[in-house]
């Protein structure tokens, strides 16, 4: 079957349709269809379980239950599908290289969701039918007891899992998509930025190459992850300049790669947010009640300067370096989980102090320092944060998670699913912005920052920057850009697109 | 020292002064003063510690670090100071016994300190340089060991800990006071009422004899403690009809004496709201990653309809044999932690189906349902909510911690004093409600449902109504009532007078 893309496309040419008429006339969901794997059509196995379909895409490949048979799997060229109870930083240098994910627990915003997406992965998560023994190197799914090397299917567009393998169908972007997408951004007009998420390199060109106009979001945690761990974990503990340089360094290099791939455009570094205890699971006296609403993102920032300091060094070399070498980095520090005004003047004074000594290395230009918006009071407190603020950015997973009192690993395989059924909720406020909740604190903050500093960028840079319904609100409520998962980045244009042509 | 409560009453006496003048011319404080036992002047140890001031009043009695030591204390007669690393419900058995509670995490919102200054029990929390293990039974404050039986004295007004005994003064509230607090209540002229946070009839009698005017906070969780604990872990696991049948009864009989205690006031009972975990810790199945984001309030009323249904029958029960005894019950039933309107509805239908079978036996008069207000969500759309709401109680505590992002235990001992000392928070905002972010939430919640729905009863329940300068912000903000811990009810009366008289 032709894709309605190509359709309209070829439409044009045929001088039957008006460009903006074949942008207007797509829709997200055809853009979505040409990105991903789909099972072939033909004879695949029953359907073994059903789980939240987290990250679109098939794969057929065999199960590992440990990061190591996922290694091995990868080593020897066959595709791997890993099958935990949940995921967490220590499991992403398999989850890198996997062809799919089934995890037993977690939503939309779990660990494993956010990952499978951003790394363009088909995942199935909270499958509520699948048992994961860790240790013991077991599983079972409903009846059937799972071994590594077993084959095994998944098909994450559906959220459904089937034992065996099954043929998948490969993916072939047609040329047609991005003719699509020049004219989608023409008639855009610069208004709407997409931006994207990307913690790397390698995330940032993919990217670009779908057209990504920068960087919205790098976590920085991520480069901390797999063998460089120990460098985090003895900065944290120790706090000595040693660690803490080797920790700068180490980060330095990762930057200089991001940087280059998004030369030219704004690349927004977040420092670190994560609570401590996430890289130090053996250290109980960190561990938190509820970690969500603990020690984290700019309450680190105050609590010790020293690991801020040393990112914001990183960030600034990085662009040194860059500069150094003819290129055109631009580079921005963001703060993380933000409250209010004087906590943010605070932490911005600890990061340009930092800037201050390597900023004639670049070229006279500054390194704006911004902050996130993503717990309720920064968004009431925006007017003020602002003050202090070369930019905000709208982190709207955190936001949704605090504005409902909803932790997403918690509520969204156990309440979702009644939720919906009941008719209690209108969306999954995870996938789809909440208009009457989040979007009034982002209405009312983007109001306000407008009213008073017309000049001050404002992004977001939540799940929600990919979802063409959100696209649109946000649209309205008149954000200067949005940035989403590298995969997402086709289909944000053309929502981006849609919104702003069809609220002109 | 005379009091300045006493002071002023005689300068009325001696017609020296107003009524009106004399209530606005005494402190909050200076009642405070008089509620609380303080160290005698003279020789005491000194301070071996210091933590957060988290319950007024001071007490000298002998370390007790197991349960048992305290009820062993309490059956010989000797005050008891109850050391432990944190307390959590099952504690609560001796903590009602205690002369005074240390605890070596926590805040002012942790469990701890809300259940002491409900009981009006010195405590101090967050005591840093304590460590208890429990299991052991040994606990080191600072340098020294400390033992059960081991003199020590606590100061919960200075947050302060002394090693041995100490003499405290006793507590001699004298006449002044309620002559004092009436003038009060007619300055206030009805408005901003004040009504009590009370468990059981006990609180209910405390609190009515210091002035409240009902009971707009009663958690019924706290009926399930001790040796009741298996009712409803039978309840949870099993779910029949017996077991929540033996549910039901255990609440109707504490019920009735509350109902007793507070005739012919408004009694609002909230349904059960903590996740269930808390209740089962032994079921790991139901540990939740941020228990206080979890499956907890209204969601329980969702997931587990038959929990709020046997205890929607409980509560009429009781209001229907309190008519059968002559008495005038006038009961309310309160579903907390709702985000949403069609939630309210659906939850409301399941409490109201079990209350349609025994309205004809309270005498034609109805059982009010409404909803708290405390996630960030119900307050933005407190609109919607209160079409299904025959009243609306905001639970600033809650609303702070989401607001904010600050989960009360984890957050308050390790960042409120930085976050002072830097002078990033003008106030500790569990202390005193945050009209930036949290205030704004109320005020504009309050401003829609007032002009759309004037009838409906807005009232505050958090701690913020027992603190003037919040109360202050909540006259202003036009809720109908705020209600607080019995021993808070005195300073709340004057507060309330003088927030009413200063902006009328």
């Amino acid at each position: 079957m032709t894709s309605p893309v190509v359709a309209a496309v070829n439409a044009v040419g045929r001088g039957e349709m008006e460009q903006a008429e074949a942008v207007m006339g797509v829709s997200p969901i055809d853009i979505e269809h040409l990105l991903h794997a789909k099972m072939a059509d033909g004879p695949s196995g029953p359907v073994a379980a059903h789980g939240v379909a987290a990250s679109p895409g098939a794969a057929s490949g065999r199960v590992c239950l440990s990061v190591d048979a996922v290694l091995d799997a990868d080593d020897e060229g066959v595709p791997a599908v890993f099958v935990r109870p949940f995921t967490t930083p220590a499991d992403e240098v398999a989850m890198s290289v996997a062809a799919a994910i089934i995890t037993a627990k977690g939503g939309m915003a779990s660990h494993a969701a956010v990952i499978a997406r951003g790394w363009g992965i088909p995942a199935v998560v909270g499958v509520e039918t699948l048992s994961v023994d860790v240790a013991a190197g077991t599983a079972r799914l409903g009846e059937t007891e799972l071994r590594d090397g077993d084959p095994i299917t998944v098909d994450g567009s559906a959220g459904t899992v089937m034992l065996g393998a099954a043929e998948v169908g490969a993916v072939e972007i047609p040329e047609e998509l991005f003719t699509l997408l020049a004219w989608a951004d023409e008639l855009r007009g610069g208004r709407l930025a997409v931006r994207a998420n990307a913690d790397d390199a390698a995330a940032a060109r993919l990217a670009r190459e779908f057209g990504a106009t920068g960087v919205g979001l790098c976590r920085t945690e991520h480069m901390f992850l797999g063998e460089r761990l120990p460098l985090i974990q003895r900065a944290i503990t120790d706090g000595g300049t040693t660690a803490l340089d080797a920790l700068a360094e180490a980060q330095v290099d990762d930057l200089v790669e991001l940087l280059e791939a998004m030369d030219g455009l704004p690349v927004t570094v977040r420092l670190l947010d994560p609570p401590l205890h996430e890289f130090l699971p053996d250290h109980p006296e960190l561990a938190e009640d509820n970690p969500m609403l603990g020690v984290r993102g700019a309450r680190l920032g105050v609590l010790r300067p020293e690991l801020y300091r040393a990112q914001a060094k990183a960030v600034v070399e990085a662009a040194a370096r860059r500069t150094a070498a003819g290129g055109d980095p631009q580079v921005q520090i963001m703060v993380p989980l933000v409250v209010g005004g004087p906590e943010l003047a605070h932490v911005r004074a600890t990061v340009t102090d930092e800037v201050a000594g390597i900023k004639s290395r670049l070229g006279g230009r500054g390194v704006p320092v911004g902050a996130m918006i993503e717990t309720p009071r920064s968004a009431l407190a925006a007017l003020e944060i602002a003050l202090w603020a070369d930019f905000l950015s709208v982190g709207t997973n955190d936001l949704t998670q605090m504005t409902f009192g909803f932790s997403r690993d918690d509520i969204e395989a156990k309440i979702m699913r009644p939720y919906m059924h009941h008719g209690l909720l209108e969306a999954n406020p995870f996938e789809t912005l909440d208009e009457v909740g989040v979007g009034r604190l982002v209405f009312d903050a983007v109001a306000a920052v407008r009213a008073t500093q017309p000049e001050t960028e404002i992004g977001v840079c939540g799940e929600h920057g990919g979802d063409p319904a959100s696209i649109a609100f946000l649209a309205a409520a008149g954000v200067d850009y949005v940035s989403c998962s590298p995969h997402r980045i086709p289909v944000a244009r053309l929502a981006a697109a849609q919104a702003v042509a069809g609220s002109a």
